[in-house]
């Protein structure tokens, strides 16, 4: 770990003067407060959701603060959100979830019922296929909120909608299924069966308690590395079908336009991608001297298998150190120890996945998916170390 | 996993009609609610640690409710809490930690400096030595947050201790550490050196976030695996000393009296334990089929090898499946189908850690350590389940 590759080193710490009655002034020494129910961040944090002004704030988008997280877990309020209809206020005393369609017999699921049903719990991301839309540009976002907030990682929990499809005995037919969700929109995504019984999870658990409202209380479907939208939220029902539905979201929405004027459509996996969260656009670096370089990888193909960073535009590249466990289809945290000489500089991240997939330059991919789709970026992402310290979109 | 296990199983579903038709009532069909910048949990959950009344609510404890936790990540805001003075409120912007005593230099760093240092994240349980007190005696605590409810399990970010002390430079007569807390009782401990350098960690993140008040914001020690009042919250200060201390806290409070009148002292690490968590004391079992028996595992000596669940009272144990990955030193979950006949059942749980160490019973536990401890009870613990679905604890 970069602990290690640090002995030696060269960061400088204030020094205290040496007799122990110089120690910090101690804080209050009246009681403090009492325990309590259910605990609040401290009122000296602020770190927020990134949130535009928007007229339709039901059909919005809010942003993590990917700069301003810690490790790979990120805190449920701060998970991203994309709704397309506003987040449904739901009773989960009365929440059902159906089982239908191409089934031997349907089933329908209350809450209770579901929960003494054998439960898994998994390390995922979750990511918007329209996160880093904006990197599609030459001129990328300036900040990594901005550039990169629509992902977001929890622990899930619940039942393994292999269990669910099984009990109901699906047809030979069924081939493909239809998820709903419980919003106002009754957002619907068709994916394939197979995926569905390779991994998907009906949960109803996010970072040890219940989902939280704008993540699909009191149930959503997870399908590991999926574009975000076919996670289902609010889930109410699984249609087993032939084949797929090409509902609205799927025809008018998540597809991507080629260069020949032809879509690619049904493109579920998010590729392997990185950046690098601190230092990052924004930021400023107070001296020169040593400063953990940190950021996050991930892809929708399985594990993350290595992280290489460059300080000076990719001019040559050092492998970082990767936090592990390293969970497949999840956010991968990865540090590297650098000392800031106080000269410009641009640093890069570029991640490669246990497919072998290497996350591509913005040209690449442009090579390969065309310039006009607004999904599915996950080119490399620069940011600039000014002489002052200041930190800035390396393209900008 | 338990799912597999389940492959033909016998729980019994809600069986719903088949025509599309009677898919359930959907929800409401307005736009729901807006995006926001910080995320609360929905106003259906109320869930809640438990608090006692006491006429110093500073200088009490409030408990995990395990059962009603999901996974192996313990919401922060239902980490259990143990203060001896209350929480204080701290302006990280002040916040300093000085590392001094048996030093070549001492060093004060305030958070931004300690911030830009090479950090580890780590998933970590962390207990009250304390914690199942209760069960010390031959009737144990009717509910697992009463019985077990003063652990909880975090993803820890900070610094490693070590590269502080290194850059510190401990002098060769440095052997043990002592922490100092900046809450109003300046809460001491003494601790090895060597658990210092091993893996203590001087934490600032708490699950993605920073920590919670409660847990120490801005700043705390964390030692894996040992006892929780070592894990020195709010930390402002720490001195290499010679030996230890021998402050308040390690002679009047945390030691073990044994039959013999002597009393051990330092008893660091937190012997392997497990406990079911559903169904517990205080659930109700709504009608005789499939049920998921689950429960929760953890060891201060590494990393949980095993848990075997007995449904019979001891007479015969089961290995359950463990998720993975597990960590060391972190809660583990275990899971195991169970088809419950409608019959009288005493439920038990029964861990065994990397060490080889095995959980053992009560009296096992006696005989080791004798009946005068209040600390350091990880006896094996009963549900009995009742013929109308009722479950208690099994010595009631």
């Amino acid at each position: 770990m970069g602990a290690t590759a640090l002995a030696g080193a060269t960061w400088t710490a204030c020094q205290a003067p040496e007799s122990e009655g110089t120690a910090p002034a101690p804080g209050p020494s009246a009681l403090g407060a009492p325990v309590r129910r259910y605990g609040e961040r401290s009122p000296f944090e602020k770190v927020a959701r990134g949130v535009r002004d928007s007229k339709t704030p039901e059909a919005a988008s809010s942003r993590t603060p990917l700069d301003e997280t810690y490790g790979i877990i990120t805190p449920s309020a701060l998970h991203f959100e994309r709704h397309h209809a506003g987040v449904p206020d739901i009773d989960p005393s009365t929440h059902k979830l159906l089982i239908h369609g191409l089934v031997e017999r349907s089933l329908l699921f209350s809450m209770d019922e579901l929960k003494r049903l054998p439960s898994i719990s998994r390390v995922h991301f979750v990511e918007c296929s329209g996160n880093s839309g904006g990197e599609w540009s030459a001129k990328g976002a300036p900040t990594v909120q901005l550039s990169h907030g629509l992902a977001s990682c929890s622990e899930w929990t619940g039942v393994p909608l292999r269990i669910l499809l099984e009990e109901a005995g699906v047809k030979p037919e069924g081939k493909w299924i239809l998820a709903e969700g419980d919003d106002a929109c009754r957002m619907q995504r068709s994916v394939t069966l197979e995926k569905a019984l390779e991994d998907g999870i009906v949960a109803y658990g996010q970072n040890g308690e219940a989902l939280r409202p704008e993540q699909g209380y009191p149930l959503r479907l997870i399908l590991p590395g999926w574009e975000g939208n076919t996670n289902v939220k609010w889930l109410r029902r699984v249609k087993v079908t032939q084949g797929p539905q090409y509902v609205k979201d799927e025809t008018s929405k998540y597809t991507e336009l080629m260069e020949d004027g032809q879509a690619w459509i049904f493109t579920f996996e998010m590729d392997a991608k990185s950046v690098i969260t601190s230092p990052s656009g924004g930021h400023a670096i107070s001296k020169p001297g040593f400063h953990e370089i940190t950021g996050l990888a991930w892809s929708g193909r399985g594990k993350i298998m290595s992280v290489e960073v460059s300080t000076d535009g990719g001019a040559s590249w050092t492998e970082a150190d990767v936090q592990d466990p390293v969970y497949s289809r999840a956010f991968t945290r990865f540090r590297m120890p650098w000392k800031w000489d106080g000269g410009e500089s641009v640093l890069l991240s570029r991640c490669t996945d246990e497919s072998g997939y290497v996350q591509p330059s913005r040209e690449e991919l442009i090579a390969e998916r065309g310039r006009y789709s607004a999904y599915h970026c996950n080119r490399i992402k620069g940011w600039r170390v000014a002489a002052d310290g200041s930190v800035s979109n390396a393209e900008a």
